[in-house]
């Protein structure tokens, strides 16, 4: 399945790139293999399992660094024949007549 | 944790009421608590694992009800505090000198 | 189209109810009709143009009320043949078998 | 303000790529600069008025294209001192040391 993570800490001021940027340090340590743009990460999980692990790592990184609310947006999507990012990527490209 | 789930099968056809019904049906069954409303379902859950779980029910349900994909959209609001679906409504209502 | 809309001030302190109530009252102002629910405030529209309209509205205030920064997540669901926010909870509770 | 835009045209059956190519058709013939990723289409807008018209644009085409519902999902990011999608990218790879 593939899935946008957005993390947003509240309570920790204006400027929240030091923390996204240790979100994807999480990633990596985790050999979660992503895609960052301004408004999310896109990762591509095995299982609903995976992602609970990996908001609750998030969530304790995040409060470790002193955030006392966090706000996720998390979107999903699982097809039974599977896909990936770069194939739902390719396949918009090649109808827009640009890959 | 307060979580709102929206759940979008595709490739089922336009009227989706059906599916979130079963949903619903879901959640009583495993004893959670929730709050309908036109856009979306509130949870409150304990912990991230249990919204893995829980999103793993959902997509193995409407798998064998024969949706080829589903898309989900989640949003989570985590506070060091605690927060409760109760609390989060009352505060905004008192603050409107509506409670 | 029915809309959900979530709004996040940021770089305002942990506490947001004070900027959703006002959030509620410009909406009072404006005669939408809104459900709050513990995760957003959902409402009928009748066109796009006034949900940039409201952004904007919304935005102004809280700029003025001191947020530095707002985060939206706002969620639409159109339909050619129209719908509303009691038909949409109606047609899943009689699927529930509770209405 | 930076804006995520994910469109999902429903009751169209299973593949919505053709749909997402037909997006971004029209925001190059709108001079919008975009990023596509695997989860949604990124842009920097003016104002929300903009932003209404633009969604007005593709529901108007998406319905001639033959879809009966459509499902949006809108992150916003609005900062009183601007943004842009290359400056929040690079201010995150920069605290990951990647830039």
């Amino acid at each position: 399945m593939i899935v946008e993570l957005s993390v947003v800490p509240i309570g920790v001021g204006e400027s929240l790139s030091k923390y996204i940027s240790d979100v994807l340090r999480l990633l990596e340590e985790r050999g979660v293999k992503y895609q960052l743009n301004p408004m999310g990460t896109v990762v591509e999980l095995e299982a609903f399992s995976e992602l609970g692990e990996l908001l609750e790592d998030i969530r304790k990184h995040l409060e470790m660094k002193g955030a006392p609310r966090i706000y996720f947006v998390v979107k999903i999507d699982w097809r039974k024949k599977g896909t990936s990012m770069e194939y739902k990527i390719e396949s918009v490209k090649k109808k827009l007549g640009k890959s």
